[in-house]
């Protein structure tokens, strides 16, 4: 057996003001997950949004990381903003301040940085970006693990430098055959059981059926799934109950 | 003599993205200064502007502190927003977080937090804010300095509730009777000589002649000039001259 | 009788990039009403949401209104900004012009103008800041409605300076004796068969309870329905059937 | 001689609240063009800075045209965005109407539309959005002229749909081999003489030197200085004094 316990993360926090992400209450997701994934204010996120996500993560004993995208509220994160490394690296040392501030508030710890949306990928593909992202990394939060996907640019750079990272399975998203996800938003296939299958097998055999129909090998620490899925507490809970029948034990990276 | 040693500190980092505010550089007034209020992204600054303003105080050895206001680029946090004090303590939070996770990053510590514009006068004149912010300075930062006027709310509160307190002296700017600054912008006389013997009287006689023409009782352990007063840089150099004739040594709060 | 004929507005178009406000779709809603107050940016809307508002009102056959607000996406234009009336003005400018250019994109005319929230509630109060609005409907859009309460600075400007003017009834709102909406938010009772009748009854009687208890006068031409209100589209329901039942037309203003 | 007549503009109304951009004041650049392109609020531009630098185009005789650009007040529009083109029109027409109304306050017309930065650019290299570009222009302002390189998609675009189009000569970039300009914000000479002598050469013998060394043809109806270039109110009198010196006419196109 490939996978003894695994991680389940969710994007929380993902309101703005008055407006909140789709239909699902983060209280029932975060009930339902080990680390959670808060929205830092760019792409999402906002003061009193972030002081109830660390409360609700500290009531769930769920771990806290920080989510931080692109200055790009109206885009949610998901277009990419063309700036130099430089300011991305800025604008995430930023976000990673604000959230670790309203942990303290609470005497809690941040467990993990994740990058979202446009931010991530762009992480994932660009090798110089992702260096600069880890050494600083190393420099304010070394024993904060990354999350990023395993065929990344950001995994290879957080591995070369020492920093601890931990490899996600989306099970919400498709893969290419290269183990890189594409986000086909539309037509995906949410049905809650079969994704929970297809999670269940990356678990036992480390294989997922990438977008070009053959399988490809797949390693991770971690499951992710979108808050804003359709029907993202039932898909957490099928997978909860399928890996809970395979004796998959599901807690937060140590 | 009332005053042996004096904090002057400035308001740094205002700019935004391509705009500089005014025409005085920051690195020409951090050279005048003891200690730096350095904007954290609301009303002014934005994440590459704090990396450099963190840069610039460290390489002139001055200290740095968080300077949180109003989320209003427009208005550059000189309009009152009125929301709850809740939310208003949260984006406290968040901008202290910012700009403590780029000190941080150079191994600095945050020696003080400055309210700035409206949200400042907001705190001098709200009992409950200024408890509020107190309350969370105790949580979050229980040795770093508030910085507020001597006849304010914040003050009080900061006394009562044992917070380390520095009471300004703003050198560019009209009290009214009761000791609290009027924000008279047009037809303030900027006269640098002028301003600098009313700061070395202020230090000497703990005395400042209030808006109705009666002298007032003012103490204060930091002076403070606003980096876009006209000629700023001269304004500075005056009021150290005139400090330095008098013995007045000018230095951080220790 | 008092009233053969009354318009329904409700504000549409209140969701930002990814996010919709509240569960109620925007779709039923214009399907039960006969005016639009359409978001502009400021406090909610952006330009994909503002062009698709448009559309769906011109396929409902629903007249359209601009919605201005305060520049406060996090707030929703809640709180108020304390700036100059000029500021405000300019504000407003942009708005329309920036809705304005997507009715005309679709041949389409702009029947009204309605302030949002706390700029709703500030121009009401402010005699000067009323009367600088109704100038600028005079000079931009002298056919285009003013909606408002009738107890305001703005009815009262709008009818002095000779400006179209809509007086509202707010269905899911209480009133003081002085016949200004009370921000009741929590507590309210958003019943909608009981607030139907509230509303047939101001219709008839032209008379509203205030809540001090006591009966006041109350003339409108149009009901207005907030969309977030909850079970939104069972009040305008409601509303409908009771309007109906007496006889009541509804239809935009003319 | 190739050219008679030709039309000078500049990017006007850049500033932003408190913040000017670089230390050239737009009454000074305003007396020495005859179009100039107004910030809409999204790379620049408040509803304040509109109306004014309206009201100077106005009282300088100047003709009025609208500078949209990506929602990015941080990186000056100067990013790239990636968003969909559907997106990317939709904020053209907010910032059409947005400045369009300040004019209409005056009762004055929009003469021409000019994207900004990476806008710009993107819409010179992408068919599709200048497509759909040029079709919303011919949609809500059909005589108003589309400014471009004439080595662009928008141009070619422009001149297919029959739309009004001016082609630019930027007197303060470089140009490649295709006619497109380059960004080499660094190390750009920046000579008034000289950069006239290059626009005089280019109106007289439609050419220019691009950065392989080689000359280019050039034609255009427009020539464009920033307004944050250093010295451009210097190099602006050194372009008209050049030009009349050869006896060509400034004046916006007809």
């Amino acid at each position: 057996m490939v996978t003894e316990v695994v991680d389940i993360s969710c994007d929380m926090g993902e309101a703005f003001g008055q407006w909140q992400l789709g239909s699902t209450s983060d209280e029932k997701l975060m009930k339902l997950i080990s680390s959670a994934n808060i929205a830092a204010g760019f792409h999402a996120g906002d003061p009193n949004h972030m002081d109830a996500s660390i409360r609700l993560a500290l009531e769930a004993k769920v771990r806290i990381g920080v989510h931080p995208g692109y200055r790009d509220l109206q885009g949610f994160g998901r277009r990419k903003i063309v700036g130099t490394i430089e300011e991305n690296i800025n604008d995430i040392v930023y976000q990673i301040g604000a959230l670790r501030e309203f942990a303290r508030l609470y005497d809690a710890e941040i467990q993990h940085v994740k990058a979202h949306g446009a931010l991530y990928m762009e992480l994932a593909a660009n090798e110089e970006m992702s260096k600069s992202f880890v050494q600083l990394m190393r420099k304010i939060a070394p024993e904060a693990f990354i999350y990023c996907m395993g065929a990344s640019a950001t995994y290879r750079a957080a591995v070369e430098l020492g920093q601890p990272v931990i490899r996600e399975f989306y099970a919400d998203r498709e893969y290419d055959k290269s183990g890189v996800i594409v986000l086909t938003r539309r037509g995906a296939n949410y049905e809650p059981g079969k994704l929970a299958e297809r999670v269940v097998r990356a678990c036992l055999e480390g294989k997922v059926r990438a977008t070009d129909g053959h399988d490809i090998d797949i390693s991770f620490e971690s499951i992710c799934v979108h808050s804003d899925t359709p029907s993202s507490v039932e898909l957490l809970q099928a997978i909860r109950a399928a890996l809970g029948a395979k004796g998959i034990r599901i807690a937060a990276p140590s």
